[in-house]
């Protein structure tokens, strides 16, 4: 394909862009489930559009100044590369707000804080997953401190916040996830009738975060795909988000059943989604110890559930499971990193072969979210985007060149 | 207002800016008092055109490349993400010098350090107000440093330095809050007259910096403003500012007074500053301890200090206080974040109901921070930054949108 | 010189730069010694053009996003400022790679985070200099992660890798420094026939990495120097890098002769570069004892080290020394931090009085560094630097000013 079919290309894709007003434009993007299908549509296209101006050349950048701030209250790389990433495709210079180095916390403090910083802000990236009932409640603590921010003339421009990851959910994978099954299938439309299997699997560690599966099942619910959610008894997600996925399921056309048997679940599956988490009931007691800083009952958590999982070393997605899916060839999802037998562990989610063999899809399936990220901001801030992408590439400034 | 409008006003603010060479042009900005009224008067006028641009969305980037060196040698959210967002606004990448990565030190390390980072630098930012006699005499190391560097045909160009709070100044606070009142009086000139009044308040902490206090009276001291400086007897600052301060006020038509009523002090006041700081004879001392890294005596002295500081708990700014002032409505003013009773602390400087009623405000006379840095950069760069203004106005550049 | 004579010269120049393919275009650079010698002068005149160009307040970005990685294994002030300066010279933002926020490591691991951080990553930036038979290693894990991630469709650009400091090599070190002499005596060819000495100095601390020296003397070697490596017995390079440099000596028409008395070295020498390292045997058990994490082996390992160390103080580089070179007036080079007798450290690699006389050349040594960075980025992402750079003075944009 050369440069000016690419361009013919992508100038259709724009032109396939609803013109309508998207529920997107100046709203924090912190659960799927809050938005429509049409604006997660919407989401996916302007990322597809963004990915292949940057592979054409074309710099789509629409900020000449100010910052994107990220909020990282638990470690992460891929999700902070990608968050770095987008900004900087964009034109937004990352700002770390490192807490330790100010002292941030819940309550007067937040509002003050989110205020402080945004001066000259666009976007605010989040991480907080620790805490169950938390995370997601932080964000829009820091969301309504921004609106009166905002309202009072304290701040020029509303930031926008991007859930980077909280106690519910982990809508930039999902969204990376759902862009990589429509890459692939063709479309999200393609995905209806598709099984997918989003199972529990066997890690040496505890205290996996909820919220992927959560994610994966209420996103991928939305559009008629059959899901099997598959755990061990009593390794069970938050009921409300469950029960929701359900409700979604049954409206597209799909639906969601749960098992407690992983090769139950494998069989005929179009797709799987092997990962570790921790049981529900378990991360309340966590939070409460946390909250508490009872350091002797976490000790005694971890070492109950870290027994507890030893007992289902064999939900370990390998061969022989591998064999049950449909046609033996279903496609292997994982967020990354996996935890892999004889490679980063002893026993593990996922055998070395099987990670192997998908290894590389992996890696592309992760490649996706930086754009879904600038597709958020780019959604937030312009309320027309179909219009700015068309713009771009009537600009058509090189990324890399002289212009 | 549209925005011809608020182009129109723009045009006319800029061209009432003095063409005449500013004393500012290739200076350090250490110390208010170092600076002529005029010098001031334009950091005051660049800062509010900057503002009202970026409100405009016109990007006033003057730096196509080049860094903004931030060395904070103590904690910092506020001043932290203002510079970043002054460095941002005008084109330069802001590069933290994190000195337990690096090493440096005072003496022979200063000279070499300092040039080191600055092949590529315009600017440097340093936050050093620990040590009493150290933070300034630190960032007059590190300039005759850069100077030397110059001079030799070491550096292309001299980073100018930015004082981000030192040991006896914090001039971006204070010219911000310098900005906040010539907003809401209408202009520097309004403020002749007022009364102003500084006083201690009590902290459950100590070793609080001198430098906002001392900061304040010397900068509204030029203004022929009447300031009362109160704090509780001992808590002195150090007398040299304090009597140049005195000399200020004399010269500009207005005075200085001291007082050890926080309630004598607050009678018919306009402006009202309470905000906590370590005695003088206190930070000398402990200044001493620090070098000697005797921590035995820093806890001696610190446990010295709080019991006298719980001897003044009276020394809150609350609504009895407030009702002494001018009508029982005087502006409320803190470089945040204030110690707040009930909220932060047990007891603070500021009752919970004083404080929220002055909440938002506070917010934005933080939020003038980011554009008087961003003066500062301008002035020091820039001979005549009328021109380089009125050039951005007619180059006309959207901060966010498609150029 | 105006303006415009700038500008003539700097045409000038890139008129002379090959117009051939060079074969630095999409190559990592790890070792001098992989480079043909027509591709290091390649790097060095792109180098001083770029720097010229900025000079004269021309803007050679040539990236409008894209970030630049830096991994930085071991402590550093030069380098990573040199890196973020060439980074952001070209238009490149930085995003610093912390691995004990990420949790990289050898193996697995290397070869995902590679690709994680690199979807819209143009360089990564890599300092591993700690232990002998890794850090050079490590480098290629990543590239060759790098290739596979490229080619199999999971990364849309392939990122360049520069080797910050190696167990093996300091490229970006010993570019820097001949682009130091080459500034000084008009031009590598000038260098041939003019004696260097590399020598061992005395330091108190141990376990300095060995890639300056090697890189010295592998580069300097190919440009027809007469190299004098001087140690006291004992404290060797690595082996098979001595034997290369030594084959380049003669292949350029210099020499390379060992030798284990400083006086006898420093006899005629135009060019002195006295700098302290660890034996290669002690670097070989120190690795070993670091994998082991054999804290006590270590401990004891220092003690004879500095023991043995404590033999040699006289290899400091002083006036007496000083007087036995050519003329009585040596170039002296270092890479800095020097360790200063009396300053720095009690005794150390050179005496105040001599470093003092040198000091500035050394912060002109070093300030090449950047460009030279910039350079092998221009070089690895553009076929034919000489068109681009043509095309930048074309385009003329100011790095300061209204564009």
């Amino acid at each position: 394909m050369n440069k000016e079919q690419g361009i013919e290309i992508l100038e259709d894709s724009i032109g396939k862009l609803s013109r309508a007003k998207s529920g997107l434009y100046g709203r924090d993007f912190l659960l799927t489930w809050e938005k429509s299908e049409s604006d997660l549509r919407t989401v996916l296209d302007v990322a597809r559009i963004l990915k292949e101006m940057r592979s054409a050349n074309i710099s789509p950048k629409v900020f000449d100044s100010g910052l994107a701030i990220s909020n990282f209250r638990d470690n992460s790389t891929r999700t902070r590369f990608s968050f770095a990433s987008a900004s900087n495709l964009l034109g937004l210079a990352v700002q770390d707000l490192d807490e330790q180095k100010s002292q941030i916390a819940h309550g007067e403090t937040v509002r003050e804080t989110a205020n402080m910083i945004s001066f000259m802000s666009d976007f605010i990236g989040i991480r907080d997953d620790i805490f169950l009932g938390e995370g997601n409640k932080y964000m829009r603590e820091v969301g309504s401190a921004l609106d009166e921010g905002f309202e009072k003339g304290v701040l020029p421009v509303r930031p926008g916040i991007i859930n980077l990851q909280c106690d519910m959910d982990h809508p930039t994978q999902s969204l990376a996830d759902l862009m990589h099954l429509s890459t692939l299938y063709g479309s999200p439309d393609k995905l209806k009738g598709k099984k997918l299997v989003m199972s529990w699997a066997y890690s040496p560690s505890y205290g996996k975060p909820l919220s992927v599966p959560q994610g994966i099942i209420s996103l991928m619910s939305r559009f008629g795909m059959n899901i099997e959610l598959a755990f061990p008894e009593g390794y069970n997600l938050i009921p409300e988000i469950v029960a929701a996925a359900e409700k979604n399921a049954r409206l597209s056309g799909g639906s969601l059943s749960i098992s407690h048997s992983m090769e139950e679940a494998m069989k005929d599956a179009d797709i799987v989604y092997p990962k570790s988490w921790a049981p529900f009931h378990i991360m309340q007691q966590r939070t409460e110890l946390l909250k508490k800083s009872d350091m002797a009952g976490l000790k005694e958590l971890e070492k109950a559930c870290l027994a507890s999982n030893a007992g289902f070393k064999g939900w370990e997605y390998d061969s022989a499971k591998k064999k049950l899916t449909r046609n033996g060839d279903a496609l292997y999802m994982h967020c990354l990193p996996a935890d892999i037998s004889g490679v980063s562990c002893e026993r593990g989610e996922v055998s070395a072969e099987e990670f192997e063999r998908h290894r590389i899809p992996t890696y592309k399936e992760a490649g996706y979210k930086p754009y879904i990220i600038a597709a958020m901001m780019l959604t937030n801030r312009f309320e027309n985007p179909g219009e700015v992408l068309a713009d771009i590439i009537k600009r058509n400034r090189k990324r890399v060149g002289i212009n």
